[in-house]
């Protein structure tokens, strides 16, 4: 991290024995010393407009965008960077990231291997990746764009309309978890500005605040 | 390694214990277990017509050329290796290469890095280097060239040259490393051919032979 950037470690449940035994790379103390820690991705990305997850997987049926990590995405994230904060996200060595977490990614980015051997050592892999963003920035002018909305924004909007779901009978008993990954896929999907979250944030709540009037047939299913 | 290529890997002077205890990521034995080893860098890259050495450090009064990772350098190595081998040299984590090391190479690379961290822990600065090397080959049409010449046949030539230069007294009393490493240098620079190289050493061994002859003023200094 210190190598390629001025970055900020966060860590979500990190294992708090090998968190504190951490020992950092000579001149990278700050990196750690600076480290935040976060109890769920959601919190973690909260004030960040575009989250990517890395993943070694290509083939798994995620519904989501999987980019190969090169120029074209790293233009993305760059361009991104100059008017809001990235999140990287990266999985534990052994499992990587859940679908859980994916659910929390505007799209993945995997990096070209060997198809014999497609996962990669973690801290090589971050290298890698952060290697990529920090090579020369391509000529390309970037477009003046509205300010894109933060994760922490969007959530908000994602457990209002998850909420109203549930409410509506939408959701199915016992299949809670998967609705509330479409419903936060679909609305990243959206790549809302900050203005428009706010407004469509406004519509939500006023849904959820008519779907529990005593009024209506909650908690009866439609 | 096998996440980027079908790669040989050589050791020179490695810690025995360290070696035999290592052990590899999953799916990677095969690297490990067919690693070789050597006693000399000359040894290892003697079939190699191409020895890049990787360096942190930007401004070692080198007299070698320093190229950056990058789409250039990768596209040098990557059409190098159509009509021979590259040796790519790392050094020990705590030391890198030396400057006696750095003699056996045609061109040292660096990563481009953050000024105030320019050292990199030693898996991540190969897993990168792979990387670049591996991504997309360029569009270039590359030049078809007579072979190289390997570096075991250009070091007889730097050998055979020393020892005349030795004999001719050009070589200071203590000062023996240094005029061997500069002789290196030099024919490196050259970038021979192997028919060129064959001829060069027929002319160099001719001149060895003489210097040595009764009748010549040896071991007297000119």
């Amino acid at each position: 991290m210190t190598n390629f950037g001025s970055l900020q470690l966060r860590l979500v449940n990190s294992y708090a024995l090998a968190f504190r035994e951490a020992r950092s790379a000579v001149g990278a103390g700050d990196v750690l010393g600076e480290a935040e820690e976060f109890k769920s991705v959601a919190e973690a990305v909260a004030d960040c407009s575009l989250v990517v997850g890395t993943t070694a997987v290509r083939n798994r049926a995620l519904k989501q965008v999987v980019k190969k990590l090169g120029q074209e995405s790293a233009d993305e994230i760059r361009s991104h960077l100059k008017g809001g904060r990235v999140a990287l996200l990266f999985g534990s060595e052994k499992i990587g990231l859940t679908n859980d977490d994916f659910s929390h990614c505007h799209w993945l980015l995997t990096i070209p291997t060997q198809a014999k051997q497609i996962s990669m050592n973690l801290g090589q892999a971050v290298g890698v990746c952060l290697y990529e963003l920090a090579r020369g920035v391509s000529e390309k002018p970037s477009l003046v764009k509205e300010d894109p909305a933060n994760a922490g924004e969007l959530e908000k909007i994602i457990q209002g309309l998850y909420e109203s779901l549930k409410i509506s009978g939408y959701v199915k008993p016992g299949n809670d978890a998967v609705s509330e990954k479409k419903v936060r896929r679909l609305i990243l999907r959206m790549n809302l500005t900050a203005m428009d979250a706010k407004v469509f944030l406004g519509m939500v709540r006023q849904i959820v605040w008519k779907v529990k009037q005593p009024g209506s047939n909650y908690p009866f299913t439609l």
